[in-house]
C-alpha cells in the first residue's frame, strides 16, 4: 500500500511529530512510503526516505531537498518542464497546532486528498480541552469538572486544591502544572497563558487509574486496541512524553474488570461516532470509584499508539479503505439562468 | 484601501455568494477592489471587475480568465516568465460549505493571508446549528428548544406541532420546512435530508418577533449596527432570501424598548466575544415575551448585512485594521539537539 507520512508543522509540537514519524517509518515498513515535512513556514518539502532522522530538521538539510505544492488531488513536485505527483492516501501525523486544529484537514479536504487523520470539525472539539468538555457535556460523557480563565479574566478558583492547570489548546503536557496549593498558582498560569489565552482549571485526582483506549472505525464498526495503563509519574512532562512518541514496542492489556472495560468502550464509542470518522484516535480515561471518566482525546495519538496494536499494518490499511469523503456541493446556476431568464437576458 | 473579495465555493450557496459580490462591487465602490472566484471544482480565478454580472459564472466565461494560487502571504497569477501577487486584505464572501465551514479559514490561516471573515473556531460553532446550541448552552445564551434527528436514527419528536425542521449545517433556508402536523412530518425530513444527515427540529412559534443586529470588533469595542425587524411571509423561502442578498438600501431601526435593545446587545456580545473576532456576523433573535432567544449566527451575512450600517465603507476599513493575527509556533529544535547531545552524535 501507498502512503505519504505528513508530519512536522508550525507548532509546539512540531519536533515530536519528527519522531512519530520517524517511528512510523519502521512500523510501517510493509508499505510504500513517501515522507512530506511541513517546515515552520509551511512550506512542502519531500523528504529522502534515508534522511528520516532528526538531525536532517534541526540542522536544515530538508532545505535541499525537493519542494512540494497542494494541488488538486495531490501534492506536486515541479520540475522545469514537468511535474510529479504525489497522490498517494495522507497519513496526518502532525500533532499539535495546524495538524489536530483543523487546518491541514480543512488543506486536504479543499484540495480532495484522501487521508488518515480528525476531519475539521472533530478537529475543533479535540484540540481546545474547553470544547472537548462542551462535546463531552452534549454526548453524555463524564469528564473532570473544570474551571476556565482567560488572560483578560482571571477569576477566582473555585476547585480546591491540588489543581491542575492546563493550556486550552496544547497537547504533550506543553505549560501543563500540578498545583498544590495557593503559593505555586501564580507561577503555574503564568506559564499556562504563556502558549494560550485560555486555561483550563481541574482538581488533581491523586492517584486516579487512568487508562489508554485507540480505535477506528472501518466496515461500519469501530476496531479497539488494547488498553493500557500509562506508567507515569504523576503526569509526563513534555521530555518523557517526547520519548514517549517514538514508543514501538507492543504493551499488554490492564487487568480490568469486564464490566470497566465495558464502560471504556462505550465511552470511547460515543466519543468517536459521527465525528472522528477516518481518524485513528487514543482517547485517555480516568476510573474513580468504577465510574469512566474522559480526560483526553489524542485525534493524532503519538506515533499513532502504534504500540496498542495486535497487527498496527494491518489497522491502517483497514482505515485507509474506509475514508469519509467531502461531499461538495454541484453547482448548476439555476437561480441566476432563472434570473437572467425573467429579466428578458 | 486594497480589498480582495473571495467569493463562489463549492457550496449550495454559491449562487448567492456571487450576488453577494455584486452588491458589494457597489457598496465598496470607494475602494480599490479585487475580486477572486473560487469555482466548484477548487480552482480561483482573477475576474475581471467589468465583468462581474451573474451571467459571467453562469455561461462559464470565468473560465477564459487568470488563474491565481495560494501562496504564502498572497494570491499568485503565474505567467510564463514572473508573477503577480495579489496581497490585499481578502473579504471571505463565500455563503455556506468552504466559506463558512472553515475551510476558507483555514486555508486564509496556513497561507498567512490577512482576512475579514470567520475563523476556523467560530465557522464550526455558526455552520452547524447544533454546534450553535452547544455554544449557546455554554456561553448562557437562550435559545429555542431543538431536537436532532440522524439519517440512521429518526426518532420520536417530541416537540409538539407546528415544527420547523432543518438541516443541520445549510444556511439562506435551504431545505428547511414549516411543518404543521404529522402528515407533513415524512416529506420535510426527506427534504431536510437531502442535505444533510443530520436534521434538527425546533417548536415553530407562530407571529414570533425577530430581530436582526449586526456588528464587528474593532479597537477592542463592539460597534453595533442598526436593528432590522426583517420583512417575513412566515420566513425567507430560497427565492425570497436570495433576492435579499442583493440588498442595498439603508433600512430604518426597528421600534423597540431599551430595555429590549440591551439586551439584544448584551446577547450579540456574548456571542461574538473571543469567537468572532475578524469578522462581521449578523445575529437572528427572537423576542418572546421580553426574553431574547438566538435564532442563528450569520458570520458571513448576505451581501454583509451593509444595509444596516449607516456608513459600511467605514466599518469594513475599521474592520480591516482590526484582524487577529495567527500565532505561529516557534521552532528552535531545541529537544533534538539536546538528545542529539546526549547520544553524542
Amino acid at each position: 500500500m501507498k502512503l505519504t507520512i505528513l508530519f512536522g508543522g508550525a507548532s509546539f509540537e512540531h519536533e515530536i511529530s519528527i519522531v512519530s514519524a520517524i517511528t512510523l517509518k519502521e512500523k510501517l515498513n510493509g508499505f510504500d512510503l513517501s515522507f512530506v515535512f511541513c517546515d515552520q513556514d509551511h512550506t512542502f518539502y519531500l523528504i529522502d526516505s534515508f534522511k528520516m532522522k532528526a538531525t536532517t530538521f534541526s540542522k536544515g538539510e530538508h532545505k535541499k531537498m525537493p519542494k512540494l505544492f497542494l494541488s488538486n488531488g495531490a501534492f506536486i513536485q515541479k520540475n522545469m518542464f514537468s511535474s510529479k505527483e504525489y497522490n498517494a492516501t495522507v497519513l496526518n501525523l502532525i500533532h499539535g497546532g495546524d495538524g489536530e486544529d483543523g487546518t491541514i484537514a480543512a488543506l486536504l479536504d479543499f484540495f480532495s486528498i484522501k487521508y488518515i487523520g480528525p476531519r475539521i470539525n472533530a478537529s475543533i472539539f479535540s484540540y481546545d480541552k474547553i470544547y472537548t468538555k462542551w462535546f463531552c457535556e452534549a454526548r453524555g460523557i463524564k469528564s473532570v469538572e473544570y474551571q476556565t480563565l482567560s488572560v483578560s479574566d482571571i477569576k477566582n478558583i473555585h476547585i480546591p486544591y491540588p489543581l491542575i492547570v492546563k493550556p486550552a489548546t496544547l497537547g504533550s503536557s506543553i505549560g501543563v502544572s500540578i498545583v498544590r496549593d495557593e503559593s505555586e498558582i501564580d507561577y503555574a498560569l503564568d506559564m499556562a497563558f504563556e502558549y494560550d489565552k485560555t486555561v483550563l482549571v481541574e482538581p488533581f485526582i491523586e492517584n486516579v487509574k487512568e487508562y489508554n483506549l485507540a480505535g477506528y472505525m472501518a466496515n461500519g464498526k469501530i476496531h479497539f486496541s488494547i488498553i493500557e495503563e500509562p506508567q507515569k509519574d504523576e503526569f509526563l512532562d513534555f521530555e518523557k512524553k517526547y520519548m514517549d512518541f517514538s514508543r514501538s514496542e507492543q504493551v499488554s492489556q490492564a487487568d480490568l474488570t469486564d464490566n470497566i472495560i465495558t464502560k471504556l468502550k462505550t465511552n470511547f464509542e460515543r466519543v468517536y461516532t459521527n465525528m472522528f470518522e477516518g481518524a485513528l484516535i487514543r482517547c485517555d480515561f480516568f476510573v474513580v470509584d468504577g465510574e469512566v471518566f474522559l480526560n483526553e482525546i489524542n485525534p493524532i495519538p503519538g506515533s499513532m499508539a502504534n504500540y496498542l496494536f495486535e497487527d498496527f499494518q494491518a489497522s491502517i490499511e483497514a482505515l485507509s479503505s474506509n475514508l469519509p469523503h467531502a461531499k461538495r456541493a454541484k453547482v448548476d446556476y439555476e437561480y441566476i439562468h432563472s434570473i437572467s431568464a425573467a429579466k428578458g437576458k
